[in-house]
């Protein structure tokens, strides 16, 4: 068991309808100390991965995203999902279907920080039904850059985002995988992984 | 000249309408590095000020919050923008009104991540008119924590909000105040601040 599913075992509370709160740490109050760990193992399982640019969305990635940036000593971009009038020029758009609002958003990025020559490790806290994800990927293809490899903290094993994702053969890193869990009892069981 | 405003006179953009755009390096792309710069100048300033959490808004204030929080060795927590159905419990809300999207907002933060014995340092990449740091401060002392200042990166010292929040006896430190800018020939004067 590694430091991440430890601490959501500590922390992590398991409510109906498949919710996982981990808001004590990684997506309401941000425990950084822990993010560093989470850049330094995303640093170690990337080794080979050419990357120049983190991608990331609003809001709860930009803050992992930030401090695993500083382990790649790399700028962040993050994507927006609602068109504001300080966003102005050419831009990147994907349309993605939120699971936790229960609505559709555009998710955006500038086209003059995303190019042909960008190498990109996406980063987000959470992989359920991958929509999010999906149209993170969509802008970076749509900016003919390079996705090296998307760096997620917890996924939910049991929806089907990781799969899709796999599936398209991206390097998909998740450093807890969520099997099934219990609210109930409260229990939660992690994938298991190698190394 | 800091190097703050050093970096918004080499990247930062005039637009029509008082808009600074610094979203190069900023509040869309993030320079990590900078970001690292803003918090030693933040630990500096705030030196004497007993400080056990960050509190920030979402989105551009998270990455900067992030950072800085690594050089007072403290957790994070963001205010959410709009109701969350994995936001539940008791929960401290402040309504605001936004500049830039020109509609009103209400700022969220769960009770259970701020009481009265939290010394907070608010942290935001923008201070205009000072809405949501407006509506921050108010989630504070609903939680009767103790704010212990301010930090925000850039200031538009034509705006009304610094003097609003100074007029509060707050610490307010803004690393770069934008006295006067225009759109036609691009410049841009900053407020001359001691040290």
């Amino acid at each position: 068991m590694n430091f991440l599913e430890e601490r959501i075992l500590k922390d992590g509370i398991v409510k109906d309808g498949n919710v996982l709160k981990v808001d004590s740490f990684l997506n309401h109050q941000m425990d950084i100390a822990l993010f560093n760990e989470i850049g330094k193992e995303f640093k170690k399982r990337f080794k080979g991965n050419k990357i120049n640019k983190i991608l990331t969305i609003e809001a709860s990635g930009i803050g992992i995203a930030c401090i695993v940036a500083q382990h790649f000593d790399v700028p962040v971009v993050f994507a927006k999902k609602a068109k504001s009038i300080n966003l102005e020029g050419e831009m990147y758009v994907a349309e993605v279907e939120s699971f936790t609002h229960n609505c559709k958003n555009q998710v955006i990025v500038a086209q003059k920080f995303l190019g042909e020559k960008d190498h990109v490790l996406i980063i987000d806290d959470f992989l359920a039904n991958g929509c999010a994800l999906q149209g993170l990927i969509q802008i970076v293809q749509s900016a003919k850059a390079t996705v090296e490899g998307i760096g997620i903290a917890v996924e939910k094993g049991f929806q089907p985002g990781g799969r899709i994702i796999r599936n398209l053969g991206i390097q998909l890193e998740s450093l807890a995988i969520v099997e099934r869990m219990d609210s109930t009892t409260g229990e939660i069981e992690f994938r298991v992984q190698e190394g």
